[in-house]
């Protein structure tokens, strides 16, 4: 059966034609906007997403009406142009049209050697991205000249192909197209993509260009130009001029590349060409103020006429993209609003990355490749279902991999800092980190054996899982222990950016912070405030785990309370420094939250040790561990039940927090404190613990004398406290949503179990996200709205706050300032990820209007 | 500072005023409904809840115009006036007014015994009941004379008191009033009252009547009258008459009892004064047909003269209880809707509750006191925790303690049985047992040994917990293992009050059934078919757990499909015995659901038992049994998440299923098998199982040939499934809400480990209710609304079901009811009770009309 044949859809890119970013892709519309800027782009083709896609396919397809637009013989580039240049594509393949035939009449027009060189360059491409022959197999050294390099490559190209490199320039051009199409649809290449954020069915567009291909003496040549410097986004003209060697002594293939502007460390095309130069930075900068953005431009000058080929955003470091933002809106190229929502909120977490001081001594465990930049402190684990879990402990881990795979993307998520074992610059952990902004180091000298789940270092000595580990992503090393961190740098351009994005922010952000260095950084990255104070690491330093055994086994409600009662003195110092530090601005502490058998020892050692502490029989401590243990501690004896069951934890630490107040309030602003109750399921719950507070709080103003104002709160973590959020209302001063509960509790599922299979469950699409780092809007997200909703019935000013892991997300965020909620609450290092991202919400709107 | 005194307020009961039984009481409201039916009824007074209240607050009280109403020297009765009889209260005191000056009148007018024996009888009463002395200082047996006790009596209270016996009317009667009030409030008499479903602020009256003491000789005497026997409810003239003893050789004070009606074994009523007993018996009836219901009416007879002093509702059995219901329909006394809506549905499971069958050799294990009838089969828990934990695990358990206490109140409601240590018939045990219609044994032979969680028996044989225990409670007897049963019997007033039941009742009710005998029960009860089949225990008998072990250490897909084959016949077997059993009715088979470590060994040496059966290394056995270990079993891999993780388990059961459903509509109606899919939290869930059964219906359909029906649904056990019950509904014929999980996710409390605080939650009021007893209204209710109409809106006729263990619950299947639910299902046993209450619904409805 004869298959028909399409003929293939294109779009010449003229001056008055728009072209669309989501059907041809970025570059195809940058070039289109070159065109009617009246830069001298040469002729070009735009072939859109569908067109790419009918390629892939392989059906019979018919370019002679693509062809007929370049005239007889042309010499064509194919350029990729996906609707988001991050998503990466196939590379481009230049000097389509290279045949016996031009390559003889370029030979005669320009020289043998540079026809060589152009013809040598399209067989390379060609046997490597369209045939998929070996790379290395057209790979030559200098010791042969251009002409025989190609006589070789076409040899070679014959021998794998028992074919003759083909001379049709139609057969040609259709084997490159097809070739990216594929490419594009390969199954690395979209796990790269989906990685970074394109949708599964994220569309390619080709761009098909006349070539001006520089050839032609010191005249000629072809170049890019920036006006940024990528790094650190300073201004000033960067980018290099490629053009035959003006050494005699230099063997006539041989190249030589030029600086741009004048520069002392050799010559540059500003001293060789200074009207092209002139004319090429004068058209850098009409591409960047009116495409409104810092361009890299590249160009051909063909006997001394300049030609812009091509133009795209300049690759540039999170730090650069920040200044460069800032820089157009103060430069009114863009107004400040565009200025927020150009830098994704997610790459201040790598701007703001901590590093290893360099000057510090350092125990140096392995030297890698340095993959991703930055410094990180965790614990050792050596899979991604222990880095989730260890996410889920609040540890901080290191991932220690033989190599990472695609299923590891979420171990990575879960982890501070990456170490493989194998791998290069561009292995998939170095790709994936540096997306991330994960302080990462691939090809380090260490073992891992899997089944002792330890690692050895190269001089023999040996980690074991839950050691820590300094990753010094910057310098390529791994470190023994915890390593001496510096302080983030924030530059002007940061400040600023964060001045206007608080300027025009119109929902809160606090931080999660439970000790005296979480609240600085929480300060120092200007939180309003704390969302949520967990107290319960407070009960498990040195002497205060022993209380709490202590008071685990007392027999009697007057042993508990005298037990207890030693830990008061701590706790207010706990939190007069916590008030100390936050300067008035709010501080929301839950009280006691974690079930008791965390407390107790685990194992049969322990046990025997503490019956000796507690001058115990042993039995008499199994069994109390007995009675404590559950079948689902998540669903068990925590919180506000432990609270009601033995009072005395929340009496002592509701006396500490008041006095703390009295305390913290004679030397500077009046603290407020709020006072949250954890995993509520009942009014009745809300009023019991609110008698016992308000009689505490009665208490503590009779001895001090001093008066002060708190606000009780709850913490909504059950479903049922946001159906029943209206009758809460009634004693709660404010509603603090905990979505990490809440998300385990909507769907049935267990954080910590969950690993095991969430992945399978999003790669199959069961749950578009994981729902522990992506709010689910459906479910959880209606328990919030409808929280949020009778709570405010009840209570038109009630507070209402986000504190789960969701809280510094930028979809959660723009959940809670549509669902009309005061503050998120977020960890202290995502504090200005939250900030940027609300000022987004409100500038995106400002920009639509 | 001088009180101020009190008029204590009373209503005398007239012809025309009536009384309201929620301010004084039942027995006040029916005398004034005797006093309208003209019957003889002496002078009385009702006094109201506030009233009583007042007494027993003890403010000084003035009784002067009580007292008026009764003339000069009256002799007064005092009995008590709860809102429902079964509520209990104090008993009543007689012969008020009693003192030296009466006795002195009495022993002239009627002789001097009869004057001693009724001032004894008050001074007892007095002594026992207002002044609290020791009863036993107040027995004395027979060789004493009426008057040597009255002088004894008279002695020892003052010895007691330092006080002479008070002679003041008004003194006895307010002390009197002010004692029974006082007994009302006290902690064990509410703790009784409430647990028969008194609310905590239940009130109580009393009623103070003017005496017909019933002196002078033949003619004279009191006695009582029912005409159903209070066992069965057979209608026959029940009752006894007490007077002065005829029999002329017997002591002055003698007294002897007559039958009523003529009787072969004695002298009857009927014999002695036929005219008062057709007088009485014609009373009696007037009160059946008027009061519409079965009383035992208290008479005396005074010189031949009748009076009717009172009548409450003839105390009975549950079975009477049930007869005399549907006899007075039968009769059109009561309409038929009355008759169901009088019988407590919860009675049902007294009344059709087993028997150890007596005839079979029983093997005793201990005997004790008979406290409370029926036999039952379980396994020893020693505590209450222990014994709700094992209703959860669905193993029917028997409680044995040393005594029980209110807090083991839920411990029983979670057994089957109860035997304790220590007690008698009136022990608590005893009481509450017999309240709940649970199997129990008192006193009996046997001592537990709580540190070695093992009892010893008198013969020296040990049981250790989780050991087999038959509980004989209609013998007294503890048997060892499991005895043999006699099967329940259902007579012809059951019988008949269902038929009335079905034939109203507008809410299907199905069984959950596992087993071919628990399909057999639900078939005998009249279920309409099983609502909830679950599967798991088909995995654990036998071979099958072998072959489950094998599949979870299977290497790769095909071998897991490869073992999971081999329990396909069996599963195949086991659907189609159900099938066949439930003769064409709807059984709706739940997907595999537990997680998957419940089927490995706990502990070492299982381990190791295990690596030996599969010729594996113990570290790899144990490496997997630490894999699949979880923090929270609850919320973790089980259910659909488990189905869709390892498919080949679903596929299995679903051409199980359809297999069965092949062969056994073969030979009965064509079977339409209901699958239901656990755990489900997304939408995207159903559709992968759905598409995957559809496929092995198809492919069963083929090799066939044979066509059949089948209906998928959803259990909804996640808040996340009911919130999305309308994305979900799309693929579902069904939505059954299992209330179990979901109040376990709703609260954010696991139902295992909720045992330690749910009886302080509950007596703190901070839950109404035991969530996992009674359905939560409002927050899980939501839940079950949200659900239901989400789910309708999607699809009108989308089938909707509770399968929880509230589902046999009156309560739920109200809620159920409102909420348009076509189903209940609830456990076999609780069938029965839960058509009753669902037609109890209509009923009600229409009475109110």
């Amino acid at each position: 059966m004869q298959q028909e044949v399409t003929p293939l859809g294109f779009t010449r890119i003229k001056r008055v034609a728009p072209i669309a970013v989501n059907t041809h892709g970025g570059r195809a519309k940058c070039l289109q906007r070159l065109v009617r800027l009246d830069l001298p782009v040469p002729l070009t083709v735009a072939l859109g997403f569908d067109a790419v896609h009918q390629l892939a396919e392989g059906r019979p397809i018919d370019i002679t009406a693509l062809l007929n637009v370049f005239g007889d013989a042309p010499l064509l580039s194919v350029r990729p142009s996906s609707e988001d240049p991050d998503w990466g594509g196939p590379g481009a393949i230049l000097n389509i049209g290279m045949n016996d035939a031009r390559h003889a009449e370029l030979a005669e027009q320009y020289g043998q050697d540079d026809a060589d060189t152009l013809y040598l360059r399209f067989v390379q491409a060609y046997a490597v991205h369209v045939e998929r022959l070996d790379p290395e197999l057209f790979e030559f050294d200098n010791s042969l000249t251009s002409g025989e390099a190609l006589q070789r490559a076409l040899e070679f190209y014959f021998e794998e192909t028992d074919e003759d490199f083909p001379q049709d320039i139609s057969l040609q051009l259709i084997s490159v197209l097809r070739s990216m199409a594929r490419a594009w649809e390969g199954t690395t290449a979209r796990l790269l993509r989906q990685a970074k954020g394109a949708p599964a069915d994220a569309g390619l567009g080709l761009v098909v260009q006349a070539m001006a291909p520089g050839l032609g003496g010191a005249q000629s040549g072809s170049g890019v130009v920036q006006l940024i410097d990528p790094n650190t986004g300073e201004q000033i003209v960067k980018g290099r001029f490629t053009r035959k060697s003006s050494d005699p002594a230099a063997p006539a293939s041989a190249t030589e590349t030029l600086y741009l502007a004048k520069d002392p460390r050799g010559p540059s095309l500003e001293d060789v060409l200074p009207k092209a130069y002139t004319q090429l930075v004068h058209w850098a900068q009409i591409c960047r103020t009116r495409l409104r953005e810092e361009m890299e431009v590249k160009f051909t000058i063909q006997d001394g006429e300049l030609h812009i080929i091509d133009a795209v955003r300049v690759p540039r470091s999170s730090r650069a993209a920040l200044r460069a933002a800032v820089q157009l809106a103060e430069d009114k190229v863009i107004p400040v609003e565009e200025a927020i929502c150009r830098v994704p909120p997610r790459s201040l977490t790598e701007l703001l990355h901590q590093q290893v001081d360099p000057d510090a001594p350092r125990d140096v465990a392995a030297r890698g490749i340095a993959a991703s930049p930055g410094g990180a402190v965790g614990k050792i684990v050596f899979t991604s279902d222990a880095a989730q879990a260890s996410e889920a402990r609040g540890e901080p881990c290191i991932l220690v991999r033989r190599e990472t795979a695609p299923e590891d993307i979420r171990g990575m998520h879960s982890s501070v800092g990456v170490v493989t074992e194998r791998g290069g610059a561009t292995s998939h952990a170095a790709v994936i980190a540096r997306g991330m902004g994960l302080p990462c180091v691939v090809g380090a000298g260490l073992r891992i054996n899997h089944r002792k789940r330890t690692l050895t270092l190269e001089d023999g000595r040996e980690l074991a899982e839950g050691d820590t580990l300094t990753v010094d992503g910057t310098m390529g090393e791994a470190l023994m222990g915890e390593a001496k961190m510096l302080p983030v740098v924030k530059d002007k351009w940061y400040l600023q950016l964060m001045e206007w994005a608080d300027s025009i922010r119109d929902i809160g952000v606090r931080a999660n912070a439970d000790t005296p260095a979480d609240a600085a950084v929480a300060r120092d990255f200007k939180a309003q405030g704390i969302g949520l104070c967990r107290t319960e690491h407070m009960f498990f330093e040195g002497d205060r785990l022993t209380v709490m055994r202590e008071m685990i086994f007392a027999q009697t409600r007057e042993d508990r309370h005298e037990v207890i009662a030693r830990l008061l003195p701590m706790q207010r110092a706990d939190f007069t420094e916590l008030f100390q530090i936050m300067q008035g601005q709010p501080v929301c502490i839950r009280l006691f939250d974690p079930p008791l058998h965390e407390f107790l020892p685990s194992d049969r050692a322990g046990a025997k040790e503490l019956a000796e502490a507690l001058d115990l029989p042993l039995s008499d401590v199994t069994r109390r561990i007995e009675w404590l243990s559950e079948f689902n501690p998540m669903l068990g004896m925590r919180g506000v039940r432990l609270g009601i069951t033995f009072p005395e934890i929340y009496e002592m630490q509701a006396r500490a927090i008041f006095e703390a107040t009295v305390e913290a309030s004679k030397h500077g602003d009046p603290v407020v404190p709020e006072i949250m109750i954890p995993l509520v399921s009942a009014k009745r719950e809300v009023e019991l613990v609110k008698a016992r507070v308000d009689a505490v709080a009665t208490a503590v103003r009779g001895e001090t004398g001093a008066d002060f104002d708190y606000r009780l709160g709850v913490m909504v973590e059950t479903p049922r406290a946001a159906l029943r959020a209206h009758e809460i209302a009634q004693h709660a001063a404010f509603l603090s949503f905990g979505t990490n509960d809440l998300t385990q509790m909507a769907y049935g599922l267990s954080r910590d179990d969950a690993g095991r299979f969430m992945n399978a469950y999003v790669q199959q699409g069961v749950f578009p996200e994981d729902p522990f780092h992506t709010l689910d809007p459906d479910g959880v997200g209606e328990l919030l709205q409808i929280g949020a909703e009778r709570g405010r019935t009840t209570k038109p000013d009630l507070t209402l706050g986000l504190c789960g892991e969701h809280g510094g997300n930028p979809e959660s965020i723009a959940f809670c300032r549509t669902a009309g909620f005061d503050y998120v609450s977020c960890s202290p290092f995502r504090v200005p990820v939250a900030r940027l991202a609300a000022a987004q919400l409100v500038a995106k709107e400002r920009l639509e209007r």
